[in-house]
């Protein structure tokens, strides 16, 4: 079997991928490990940048989440006790969109079903070869062989499209931080409209939302942490005691879902190999302060569709040899501006107490300072796609 | 014998006090323990900020400044091999002008003998105790007792004041950076008309200036460096490898002087112990790179001279009570601004391939957003005065 190409994975960015490159008549294969519900079910990212949004809406997939997707006009930043607004909309005449990630999905998956996409979920035993092929088995077992003009890895951080490149031709750099995030999907109205982020002598905690009537809350813990060592007793405690501030209640009700997650920043260079091109979290993470992991992956295969396109209908190569140099330099903005929300806002370990200062002149600054506001606004609601 | 106010260096804080307090009718003694050429010739700060600049004119010691001082409306940071001009005065509306301190010396030193200033050059075993005592052995050996109603410490970070403050009343934070300024005086005309901030992958390196015919210029270098083991030579060719662009030549000369300065960031708090208050050097210093040392001592005892104004003459204790947390705030506001610059311009030894490519990030993103130089800028210029 064949086709123009093959993609590896059935997130946001391997789904947007297939859609974009369906909108300019090049034709795709999604294959999925996991089954339809449990990608459709997955939580993960939801803040969406101004450009995500943008394109989501000029891709004609973009109904429900203009409906049900809550626009944000800022955030606050809460230290010494006080909220502080960065007003994103005053400051660069944009705003966020909180929609869940697994909501973008089902809104590609239902497009993608309806234009006759065809998408494998379930399959397993994926094995990529960068000179365009793929095999698999299928959701029955079957062995199945899919030659493509090219391969798309969207297949996240864990997957495998990465490891198919040889190690002597990716260059790594990452960074791991010395903290992880508890988080928690709480069934509970927000406690306030838009996103807290807080810094505390304890620890960063972050207050978000994923509707009118479920928050999604955070705590800075120790790497090491096991979860189970976490009551939902001990997980409201905390969070009372570091989003305390004056005329804030934080609202209690069952969590349905609780997990710690490392925090590291990873950039995988070149994005491309031969015919295989990775996009999203298969080439680079960043740690979810600045809310910029999904934003990217979109970013990625925006440019990718343009790329491939050209490649596969017009047979000019040039857009997919720059492809990854070009992405490249919006995920190194968004690593240092991931690494910079999240040095403002985290205790370390190892910081002297000269350090934490810094880090209270840095938070005043940034709530006082208009230049500064704006330089972190620019960057959370999504700087504009370079040409 | 009593004065007012007995203020400890001859230094622009010192002087500058002596001057401000003498517009309001407050008399002063200013005690030094080196002689008037000395602190004449002494080479040190040579960037004025806007704040400054506004201060000295209205307190009528501008007239030189103003006829030969270097009015600058930007600088620019080199990397990648290019400049990247930040325009303070588009940006802003400030400019910063290139000034030595020993020229603002002079012309306070000028002014103060002109009005009549009691200014006691050559002194020798001071003491001074926070109760409001000065003793010192005047130029000709003699002993002498100077009882003072507030006693100001101007007399840098390595002057006696501060130790006259009980240790378990002073709290101290900073910081010890992991290398050093080699410094240079040269004189050659400056190769460019505003000042360069250079990174390179060997290490920082700064074009700055003094005059229209003497250049002066920095290379970053290893904590212990011995200023003995870099000929002029060597230090010349470092500076062409690291200040290489297209299109600029930098001009040799004889260098005049050279030295190593090691780089910390240091806050001591309160600034005030009973009669005494602390001012400039004295209580903070700051990394050079963000050229605040010389701004944030007049910002001092501008506020300080207001506060000693109300004590002495109006019988209002509130701003002297007030003064350290006032001054703190701007402070702090310099010690991040300093340690930013250097963090963003300079090489470190233990930075990872990841933290360089943030290191770069972080250049890149200063040059090409507006908000990210009006940044840079609004701190460089100088941050209005708070009331």
């Amino acid at each position: 079997m064949r086709t123009q190409v093959g993609i590896i994975g059935a997130g946001p960015a391997g789904l947007l991928l297939s859609h974009l490159l369906h909108l300019e008549g090049v034709d795709s294969v999604v294959l999925e490990l996991r089954d339809r519900a449990y990608v459709e079910a997955r939580v993960r990212a939801g803040v969406l940048e101004q450009p995500t949004v943008d394109l989501l809406r000029e891709a004609g997939v973009g109904e429900r989440m203009d409906a049900q997707g809550l626009p944000h006009d800022g955030i606050s930043l809460r230290f010494d006790g006080a909220d502080h607004r960065i007003d994103f909309a005053a400051l660069t005449g944009r705003r966020i969109t909180v929609y869940g990630q697994q909501e973008v999905v089902k809104d590609l998956i239902a497009r993608r079903l309806a234009d006759g996409g065809d998408l494998r979920f379930g399959v397993s035993d994926v094995a990529v070869d960068p000179r365009g092929t793929i095999t698999y088995a299928d959701a029955a077992g079957a062995r199945r062989t899919l030659d493509c003009d090219v391969i798309a890895g969207c297949d996240g951080f864990h997957g495998i499209t990465r490891d198919a490149i040889p190690a002597g031709a990716l260059a790594v750099h990452q960074h791991t931080y010395p903290f992880a995030w508890l988080g928690v999907l709480a069934e509970a109205p927000p406690s306030h409209h838009e996103l807290i982020y807080t810094y505390h002598p304890r620890g960063f905690a972050l207050h978000s939302m994923r509707s009118p009537r479920i928050t999604r809350l955070y705590l800075q813990v120790p790497p090491e942490e096991r979860i189970e060592d976490w009551s939902d007793r001990r997980i409201w405690d905390e969070l009372h005691t570091r989003l305390a501030a004056d005329g804030f209640t934080l609202a209690e009700g069952p969590i349905l879902e609780k997990s710690v997650t490392g925090m590291r920043s990873f950039v995988a260079a070149p994005m491309r190999h031969e015919r295989l091109f990775l996009a999203g979290d298969a080439a680079h993470i960043v740690p979810p302060t600045g809310a910029k992991g999904m934003n990217l992956a979109i970013a990625d295969v925006r440019r990718l569709s343009v790329a491939l396109t050209a490649l596969l209908r017009n047979k000019d190569p040039e857009p997919a040899r720059r492809y990854g140099a070009e992405c490249l330099s919006r995920v190194w903005r968004a690593q240092h501006f991931s690494w910079w929300m999240t040095s403002m806002l985290h205790t370390f370990p190892d910081h002297d107490p000269f350090q934490r200062e810094l880090q209270l002149a840095q938070l005043r600054y940034t709530a006082t300072s208009q230049a500064a506001a704006t330089s972190l606004a620019e960057n959370y609601v999504g700087l504009p796609y370079a040409r």
